[in-house]
């Protein structure tokens, strides 16, 4: 096969994480116009080559290129010694933090968060230790009606007040209240990532209802044996994780080399979960 | 630019030497039908990333698909540290010998050789310590005329004998002469491979009258400070080199990824040096 290893991107409100760094990743950002200086993350599910080999040719150009933002990679306690090696070997000239967050924990636990955002890692099942990743958006700040504000003439302290999702009492004595006043801007959305793993006992609760699944199948159901020997899934186990966890919508990936047309993986799955899609090359899904 | 970094590969006789080993190597391999278990030979000119990513995940492909024969890398001392970070890491389960073979002379020197072949490495001119090889066919052994065979009724021994270069007394006191008898099969054959270099005093000795020169032009003939202030030749000086070696036939590569269509480099080549080529993706040259 001449598909690449594994690397995705996550495009958190233009926030680009990528999702593991295999070899040729930065071929493949440029090729389709993904920018070296737009990448501020890196999750790193577990240290096998074809999750990481690309990391040391994507930081080498980001450094040729001048870049100077600090970059942080999520990953387990020995990427640092890659780091190390890295730094020491092709390090120079290099102008910008490489800041490793570790996500080796025994359960799940939030990594990082931002105003609008949480990433949480938890441990899946594979030959190596390895970490699944979940992005969860905050609750959103409420939004005030627009018929309410002319209306009642609403100041900008009450309206602050109000998104905050606090009532509000008037010098009159009347009340503005939440309930009545404002809305909910959307439910916040949920993405996670489990790649490599076999299935595992709490996948389907740590991937609850989450909007849009990452997920591997690497063996066509008739492999079992297989997937469970080499710590991955078949399409029918992530089928039915998907199912059992209401994810709304899972796209497939890894597929194992055997399967030039990996189109016979995803007919598989939509046997049963059936809101699936296949990952390929340069493909963009929305959430 | 989304062109690859560094690679090539050349057969001698059916065994196959990689140049360089930049990232995505293997991937470009599979794309082009080009097995990993026939590379038994890697030459490295120097540690830059962009000829050396590609050896982890190429080394780590081998073991996965079961590779047994060793595989010889040439490359400057520096190799060293890198091949035991990379077992130390990654080399789980490695059932072939890497070997490395040391380059970094001060002279043009044998690095090693076989029945039919010599491999040179010689110092270059770059901005990192970087050596280029030189691959030399040795003298074949000469063919007996057809003809000479049949008439004198031509032992195997005496084939043998005249094969190897040497007259041949017979009982009846005449000589068979390999003068009279014999002729070389052909000229051996010779290539070199420069990259990354600037131009440097003893280039166009080490390269005499090869048969195909792969050489770099990282930059178009503007460019010329800019080419020795980072260690690299313009298309002038590669041809120009070209034509004072008079070298037979020669190859451009490593195009600066300012040059969307490295064309131009070519057409500035040929101004001077008629018998040049590009190097693209895929594309085979006979020497």
């Amino acid at each position: 096969s001449d598909r690449y290893p594994s690397a995705h991107v996550l495009d958190v409100h233009g926030r680009l994480f990528l999702l593991d760094c295999g070899e040729g990743t930065q071929i493949l950002m440029a090729r389709h116009g993904i920018s070296h200086f737009k990448i501020s993350d890196i999750c790193i599910t577990h240290l096998h080559g074809d999750h990481v080999f690309g990391l040391f040719g994507l930081l080498s150009t980001m450094s040729l290129k001048g870049r100077t933002a600090p970059v942080n990679i999520y990953a387990p306690a020995g990427l640092d010694a890659i780091l190390t090696f890295f730094k020491e070997q092709f390090g120079d000239g290099l102008m910008f933090d490489v800041r490793h967050v570790r996500t080796d924990y025994k359960e799940k636990t939030l990594i990082t968060e931002t105003d609008d955002m949480e990433l949480w890692s938890f441990p899946m099942k594979h030959s190596l230790p390895c970490w699944g990743y979940l992005f969860r958006e905050k609750e959103p700040a409420r939004n005030v009606n627009k018929a309410a504000i002319s209306e009642l003439r609403l100041t900008v302290p009450e309206i602050l007040e109000l998104k905050a999702g606090r009532d509000v009492e008037r010098e009159d004595g009347s009340l503005l209240r939440v309930s009545a006043l404002t809305y909910k801007p959307g439910e916040p959305k949920s993405f996670a990532y489990c790649c490599d793993t076999a299935p595992f006992s709490r996948e389907a609760e740590y991937l609850e209802g989450v909007n849009l699944l990452l997920h591997e199948a690497t063996f066509a159901g008739d492999m079992e044996e297989m997937a469970d020997r080499t710590g991955h899934s078949t399409t029918a186990q992530a089928a039915a994780t998907a199912l059992e966890a209401g994810v709304k919508k899972m796209v497939i990936t890894h597929f194992s080399s055997r399967y030039r047309h990996p189109e016979v993986l995803l007919e598989e799955v939509t046997k049963t979960y059936k809101n699936a899609f296949l990952a390929e090359e340069g493909r963009v899904f929305e959430i």
